[in-house]
């Protein structure tokens, strides 16, 4: 029995990968580890069953044997935990890893987030372009941080990591903006992640789920 | 040496609690480890020293010898590893606590720093109660969820965790709002990680410090 990860039956992203259990396919081809999917609808994902699974009425859930987990920063690193070569052999590495996958959770998807709730949430509001210019000026300014700390590195903690594959994946829900590109360092960056053999297979996977419900 | 948490020399919650350094104190206070607190003023931490330490210009740094930290949901885990008493023994418990990990930092935690941005950086705009209806609304509905998961249970996961130490200083940061009132368990849950004795020699340490400051 693989693990199984419970993706969208059809992601609001259309195929483009941009949804929450890209971060898990990506940390399983990383690490060889093959894997099931289960699709929820929308429906399915407000339900009863899902919600003892996932306490917001989200996706990714992984499940493993007994194990249950959400939260595809915990799943990310319960893979890179189990597997090799997504965290550092030493413990100050690992850490330092961790740090950087709570700051990609905690300190940028937020911001971005925001910015798909003005957009999407509150695009009729009268005042939604005024809202949109403020939650892109503090994009802005976390990514400026971003590409300060990450500077001439190739990874945000000496090899590719798992925190990489969190801080990539949540970068490019901004690559409808011309956010990312203010940065040379942070677009290089992202593209790095993209030619990875693993994210093209993670990628390739869930456009394939995607363009088959759809047949 | 004892580790070394850095700490606003003065912080905005005048002593109530609320930054990021109390889930830090609260965890060192748990595993029994003594600390030292390095304050930082609010032009140092958009110094280059401290951006080089926490990238985003932000409290607290965890410095222990070499290693040094940023992300208080890192940090916190970090902690919780060296010690004993806020993970379980088992993987599958060790996994679960930090899936809630993620969860306060990255689902609960970005919707209640929504709230203080609408309060404390939006509030003479024109639109300032319209947004701050539709943050609160966003809040409800996860406290509902996060309520319906906690159910009739002490803690997250089992015994008390890593995870709650999060989770309930995040939810202290409702405490000026009605809206952790309509959940009775929610309630009782911060009512209860506030009784700790850990929790109480944090909260002193920190109030002791801002009020030093002010002799």
């Amino acid at each position: 029995m693989h693990p199984v990860i419970t993706v969208f039956a059809a992601s609001p992203d259309e195929g483009r990968g941009l949804a929450r259990d890209m971060p898990v396919r990506w940390a399983m081809e990383e690490v060889g580890q093959r894997y099931e999917v289960m699709p929820v609808t929308f429906v399915e994902m407000k339900a009863e069953a899902h919600l003892a699974r996932q306490p917001f009425g989200q996706i990714p859930v992984f499940e493993e044997g007994e194990l249950v987990l959400f939260e595809s920063g915990a799943i990310v690193l319960h893979i890179a935990e189990a597997g090799s070569g997504l965290l550092p052999d030493d413990a100050s590495g690992r850490a330092r890893v961790v740090a950087w996958m709570f700051a990609a959770v905690g300190s940028i998807e937020p911001v971005v987030v925001q910015r798909e709730s003005a957009i999407y949430l509150e695009g009729d509001e009268p005042w939604h372009e005024e809202r949109l210019a403020i939650v892109e000026d503090r994009i802005a300014d976390r990514l400026g941080e971003l590409a300060r700390a990450l500077g001439e590195a190739d990874w945000l903690v000496g090899d590719f990591s798992a925190a990489d594959i969190l801080m990539v994946q949540i970068l490019r829900r901004l690559e409808d903006s011309s956010l990312i590109e203010l940065h040379a360092n942070l677009s290089a960056y992202v593209e790095r992640g993209k030619a990875r053999p693993a994210f093209q297979r993670a990628f390739a996977a869930q456009k394939a789920f995607f363009e088959r419900r759809y047949d």
